[in-house]
C-alpha cells in the first residue's frame, strides 16, 4: 500500500499504553475520591423528606443532552469536513472527550473542594433542596451532580477547540496528553475566574472559547511545520464532507441556546440565557450570509464561513447571555460576532500563517478566538451597566456580591476585564507548555506529507485508499487510461 | 470554469444587501418594540414569590428545541436530496429560517398586542404564575417567552414548506423577499383563525402545514419555467444524498410528537398530542411502505415516497392531536395520510406539472397539501363529536367556547371549515403576490439550465465542479478516454 | 438492468399485503382494547384537582424523545455502515420499529394488565398521582402513557438488535414476521422478569441486550447460507458509509444515559442511572480505542470497533446503573466491556461464522450479547451487595422486596442470576422459532448472490446502479477504457 508510514513497534503501542495508563489512573483516584452526591445517592436522598420533582435532574438533564449532543455530535461533524480526515475527526473527538469528561470530573472536584476544605455535600443537609443561587463555580462536589457533567462536557468543550487549531496534524496519542493538560489548566483558570474573581461566564465566552482558541492556537505555533504544503492537496473538502461537517454546524447552532443557559441561575436566568442566545444566533447567520457573499467570487457564499462563522453569535454572548442584554442586544452581538468571525476567516486566517506562523487548521481563531474576546468585552459592559432598578430582586440571583453591597457595578466589570486578561495568560502558558509537551520526540506525529490523512491511524476502506495521493479527478483518469 | 453564469455586480450585491438592510430594520423594530416578559425579565420574575419550578421554560423548553432540530436539521436536511443542491437546500434553509424567527418575533408580536390594547406583560401580575388556559394564540407579548420562540419556528416551518415548492428554482434574495411577505400574512392568518375564529389547530394542519404548501404551490404556478427540463438532469438524487436527506426524515419523524404536542395547554393536553402523534406517525410509516411497493416497479420501494409520505401521519393529527382522536382515529388518520400521500406522489405530481403548470420540487402537495387539508377536515370532526361526557372538566382547556357555552360542538365544527377556508384564501392570494414579487426581473435567478445547481450561489470543492454538465456516470468515462 | 433478481407477481404484493394487514389488525385491536389513561384522558385528568405539573409527562418526556432518537437514528444509521444496503439499514429499520412500536403497545398491554385481571387506571384515583414506585414493570395499561411509550421503543430496540445479525440477509416481509414473534416473545419474557420474579433490569442488560442478540443469533443460525461469500464484495463498508455509520453511533452514545435511566424510579433513581450509565460509556470508549490499536495491522484504528464496542459500556450497566454502582464500578464494567466487545469482533465473529455457522453481520453477539450477560451478571454482582446501608429509605425505591424483608440480598442476586437464565431460554427458543417461521420457502429472500444489496428492494439512483457489479475501483477503469 503506497504512502502508508512505517512506523516502529514503540509507536504502535503508544495509543493503547496511553489510553490503559489514563483509564487505571482515573479510575482508582474515582475509587478514591469521587462518590455520589445528595441528588444520586439512594440514602442522602431518602434522608430528608422532599419531593422527587425537586431532584436537579428535571431542571438539568434536558440541557445537560443538548450539551453532550454539541460536543460529540456538534464538534465531531464540524471537523469532518476535510476530505480523508473524517474518520480521525470524529473518532478523536469521540477519544479525547470521552477521557476530557472523566478527568475533568476529578480536576474540577477538586478545585471546588479544596475551598471549602474538601466538605462534602452529604454533610449538608442545608443544601439538600435546590436553591436558586446554586450555580456553576459554586459546586463544591467531586461529582455526582448534573452540574459536574454538565462542566465535564464543557471542559471536553474547550479541549475540542483547542484540537480544532491542530486538527490533521497532530496523533491520537498527542491528543490524549493536551487534554491531560488542558484540562487541569481550564480548571484552574475557571476556579481562579469563578470562585475567586467572581467573574460571570456562564457560557463560557472566556473560559471555554477564549481559553480553548488561544490555547490551541499557541500549541499549534510551537507545533509550526515549514513543510505542510506537502499536505496542502487534502486540506480542502470535497462536497460529501462539507455536508458531513454541517450536520455539525446545524447541531451546535440549534443547541447553543441550552449551552449557554445550561449552568446559569433557575427560573428567569436559563430562559433568559436561552432566549438571548437564541437571538444573537439569528444575527450572526444573517452577517455571515451578507459578508460572505460580499467578499466572495462573483459573489459566491463559502461553506467554510457558514459552517462556522454563523455560529459566532453563540460564543459572544456567552458571557452576558444570563444578564439583561436585551433582545435588541442580542441582535447587536450576534450581527458583529458574525461579521468578525467570516471577515477573519477571509482575511485574517491566511495572515495567521504566513506572519505569525500559526496553522489553524479549523479557523478556532476566527470562530472561537475573537468572537470569545468580543464576547468577554460585551460581558464587561453590560455588567458595568446592571443597576438594582433593571434587576430588580433577580440581582441577588445574577450578581450576588453588588446585591449584598459588596461590589459596585464598576467593579464587577472591572473584575470581569481582569478575568479575560488572566484566561488569555492561562491559555498562552498552556499552550506552551503543550506544545513542548506534544513535541518531545519519541511522541507518533504524522510527517508533513501524511498530514489530513485518515489513513495513518486507520484501517480505511479500498477505494478511499486508491485515492490516497490526491483526489480523484476525471483528467486523472483520462491520462491513466 | 465551464457552466458558471456571469452575473452583475449589481446582482452580486443583491444578498448581501438584502441580509443587511433586514437584519437592520428588524433590528431596529426589536430595539423598539420587544422586551423581556415576566419569565425572562430578571426584575419581573423575582417581583413575586414564585418558585423558579414554575417558570414555563421547564414546560416548553424540551419541546421547544425538538421543534428547532425538526426545522433546522429536519427540513433543512429533508432537501438535501437532489444531487448537487445539497449546500443550497441546507444554506438557504438556514438563512431564511434564521431571518423568518426574527421577523415572525416581531410580526406574532404585533398581532397578539393589537387585540388587546399593546398590554404588557409586565402590569398584569396575575399571570405571573403558568396558567392552563395559557396557548398558543392567547400570547400577546411581542417576546420573551418560550411560546414566541415555539411560535417563530413554527412560521419558520411554514416558509420551509413553501420553499420545498420551489426548491432549485430561485435565489437566496428571492427566497427572503417571500419570507419576508409570507411571515405577516403567515401572522394573520393564524390571528384570524386562533383569535378571531377562536379555531384549534395546535400543530398547524391549518396554519403551518396547508397555507405554506399552497402558498409555495400558488407561488410555483407563477414562476412556471416551460424550459425546466433543461435541469432536468440534475433534479434526481445521488445514493449518498438519499441518505442525507433520510436524516432530514427520520428527525421530523421522531420529534413530531413534540412538534403537535410543543404549544398545547399543559398537563394532559400536551400529552395527549405527543401520543396520537406517535400512533399516527407508525401508520402512516406502514401505510407508506405498503403503497410504495404496491406501486413500484416490480415491487421496488421509492425513497422519496419513504422520506416524505412516511411523515403525512405528523401533519394530518395536526389539528385533532389535542383532542379527544383515541388512539384508534390516529391509526387511521395516520394510515390514510400515508395513503393519500404516497399516491399523490405516484400519480398527481407528474399531473399537476403538466396540467397545472405547477413544478413543485419537493412535493409540498403531497406531504404538507392534501395531508393538511385532510387534518383540518379531521378537526371539524373531532371538534364536531365533542361532548362535556368525553372530556369532563377538560373541556375547558380544549375548547373553552364549549365549556362556557357560547359555542356549541357543531357551531365550532363550522368554525374550523371556516378556518380552513381562510387559509386556503390567504395562502393563494399570498402565494399570487409572493410570485409576483419574486418575477421582478433585477432578482438574481438561476437561469433554465442551471436549476438545481449549487455553483450557481456556492463555491463549490473541486471534484464536484468537473462534474457540473452531468452525473459522472463510468460511460462517460469510457467515452471519454 | 444488470443483476436485478426477476421476482414473481406474487413476491411483489408480500409486503404490501403484510404492511396492510398487520396494520389493520393493529388497528382494529386499537379499536376494542386501548384507551386513554389518567394522564392523557381530557376526563380523567381533570377529574382530580391536580397540577398539570405532576403529569408524567414533565418527568419522562425529554428520556422518551431520547430513546426515540435512539432507535431510529441511532440504530437506524448504525447500520448504515454496508456500501451499498443504506436504503435498506435506515429503511427498514424505519419500517419495523414503527410496527413494533404499534404491536407491543398491544402486547405489553395485555401482559400487564393479565396480572392484574385487567384493571384500568381509571378506577384507581389513588394513581392520580406520580408516585415514586410507579415504574417499568409496574404499568397496568393498555396505552395511554409515558411509560407505554418508552417501553415501546424499548422492544423495538429488541428487535433491531436481532435485526442486526441478520441485516443484508432478509427481505422485509421476513423481518416484519420476525417482529410480530419477537415482540410477543418479548413481552412475555419481560413479564416473567419484571413481573413474577421481580427482577430489576432498568436499561435491558436481559430483557433488550441479551435477548435481543441471541434471539437474532439463534435465528441467523437458523437462517445458515453457506454460498454467502458470493456476496462477500458487498459486506464492506466505503468511506463515506462509515461516517453515516458514525452519526448513528455517536447519537447512541450521547443518549445512552437517557436508555437506562428512562423508566427507572424518579428523583436520585433516574439521575443515577444516567450518571453511572455516562461514565460507563466514556470507559469503554477508551478501552476500545486502545485494544482496537492494540490488535490492529501496524497500530492502526478500526472503525467497526468504534462503531460499535464504544457503546458497550452502555449495555453492561443496563441491569445496574440504577443500584449503587458507584462511580467507580460504572468505570470498571464500561472498561471490560469495551475490552470484551472489541476482542470479539476481532477473534471471536470470525469463529463464529467458521465454526459455529452463525453468519452475525453487525456482530451483535460483541455489541449486545456479551455485554449484556455481562450485565446481568453484573447486576447479580450489586444486587447481591445491597445492603439497608447503602441505600437507606431509597431501598425502598431500587429493591422494594429488600426493603420489606420478603427477600434477602443474595436471594434478589439468585433471582437475577435465574432471569438471565430464563431470558436466554426464551431468546434460544424464539430465535429457533424464528428461524423456522423466516425460512417459509414462498418468502421474498434475497439469493445468495445478491445479498447486502439494496436494489432487490428498492429504487436505486442511476449512478449506484452501475456500481451493483463491485466497487468502482480506478483500476476497473482503466480496464475498460
Amino acid at each position: 500500500m503506497a504512502g502508508s508510514p512505517r512506523r516502529t513497534a514503540g509507536r504502535r503501542l503508544q495509543l493503547p499504553l496511553l489510553c490503559l495508563l489514563l483509564q487505571g489512573a482515573t479510575a482508582i483516584l474515582f475509587a478514591v475520591f469521587v462518590r455520589y452526591n445528595h441528588e444520586t445517592d439512594a440514602a442522602l436522598w431518602h434522608w430528608h423528606n422532599h419531593s422527587n420533582a425537586d431532584n436537579e435532574f428535571y431542571f438539568r438533564y434536558p440541557s445537560f443532552q443538548d450539551v453532550h449532543t454539541m460536543i460529540f455530535v456538534g464538534f465531531g461533524f464540524l471537523m469532518v469536513f476535510l476530505q480523508r480526515y473524517g474518520f480521525s475527526s470524529v473518532g478523536f473527538t469521540f477519544l479525547s472527550a470521552a477521557f476530557a469528561l472523566q478527568w475533568s470530573t476529578l480536576v474540577q472536584g477538586f478545585f471546588h473542594s479544596f475551598h471549602r476544605g474538601h466538605i462534602h455535600a452529604q454533610n449538608l443537609p442545608e443544601t439538600l433542596f435546590p436553591h436558586p443561587q446554586k450555580r456553576r463555580g459554586d459546586t463544591f462536589l467531586p461529582t455526582g451532580e448534573e452540574l459536574s457533567m454538565i462542566n465535564a462536557d464543557f471542559c471536553a468543550g474547550a479541549v475540542l477547540i483547542s484540537f480544532g487549531a491542530i486538527l490533521g496534524k497532530t496523533g491520537p496519542a498527542q491528543l490524549l496528553l493536551m487534554a491531560l493538560l488542558e484540562v487541569v489548566l481550564f480548571g484552574l483558570n475557571e476556579f481562579v475566574l469563578l470562585s475567586l474573581l467572581r467573574v460571570k461566564d456562564a457560557g463560557g465566552s472566556m473560559t471555554i472559547h477564549a481559553f480553548g482558541a488561544y490555547f490551541g492556537l499557541v500549541l499549534s505555533r510551537v507545533l509550526y511545520r515549514p513543510q505542510l504544503e506537502k499536505s496542502k492537496h487534502r486540506q480542502g473538502s470535497v462536497y460529501h464532507s462539507d455536508l458531513f461537517a454541517m450536520i455539525g454546524t446545524i447541531f451546535l447552532w440549534i443547541f447553543w441556546p441550552s449551552f449557554n443557559s445550561a449552568p446559569t441561575t433557575l427560573g428567569d436566568g436559563q430562559h433568559r440565557s436561552a432566549l438571548n442566545t437564541y437571538y444573537s444566533l439569528t444575527a450572526s447567520t444573517l452577517s455571515t450570509f451578507a459578508l460572505s457573499a460580499l467578499v466572495g467570487r462573483d459573489g459566491r457564499l463559502d461553506m467554510v464561513h457558514i459552517q462556522n462563522a454563523a455560529l459566532a453569535g453563540g460564543v459572544v454572548v456567552g458571557t452576558s447571555a444570563e444578564m439583561m442584554l436585551t433582545p435588541f442586544g442580542a441582535l447587536v452581538a450576534g450581527f458583529l460576532a458574525g461579521t468578525v468571525s467570516t471577515l477573519g476567516y477571509k482575511f485574517f486566517t491566511p495572515t495567521l500563517e504566513s506572519k505569525l506562523k500559526v496553522q489553524d487548521t479549523c479557523g478556532v481563531h476566527n470562530l472561537h478566538g475573537m468572537p470569545g474576546v468580543l464576547g468577554a468585552l460585551l460581558g464587561v459592559l453590560v455588567a458595568g451597566l446592571a443597576t438594582h432598578e433593571a434587576y430588580g430582586d433577580g440581582l441577588e440571583s445574577v450578581f450576588p456580591l453588588l446585591a449584598k453591597g459588596q461590589r459596585s457595578a464598576t467593579s464587577q466589570a472591572m473584575h470581569q476585564l481582569f478575568g479575560l486578561f488572566v484566561t488569555l495568560i492561562f491559555a498562552s502558558v498552556g499552550g506552551s507548555l503543550g506544545g513542548l509537551l506534544l513535541r518531545l520526540p519519541f511522541l507518533d506525529a504524522p510527517p508533513d506529507s501524511q498530514c489530513y490523512e485518515d489513513q495513518v491511524y486507520w484501517e480505511v476502506p479500498r477505494e478511499h485508499e486508491d485515492l490516497a495521493q490526491g483526489p480523484l479527478r476525471a483528467e486523472e483518469l483520462e491520462t491513466r487510461a
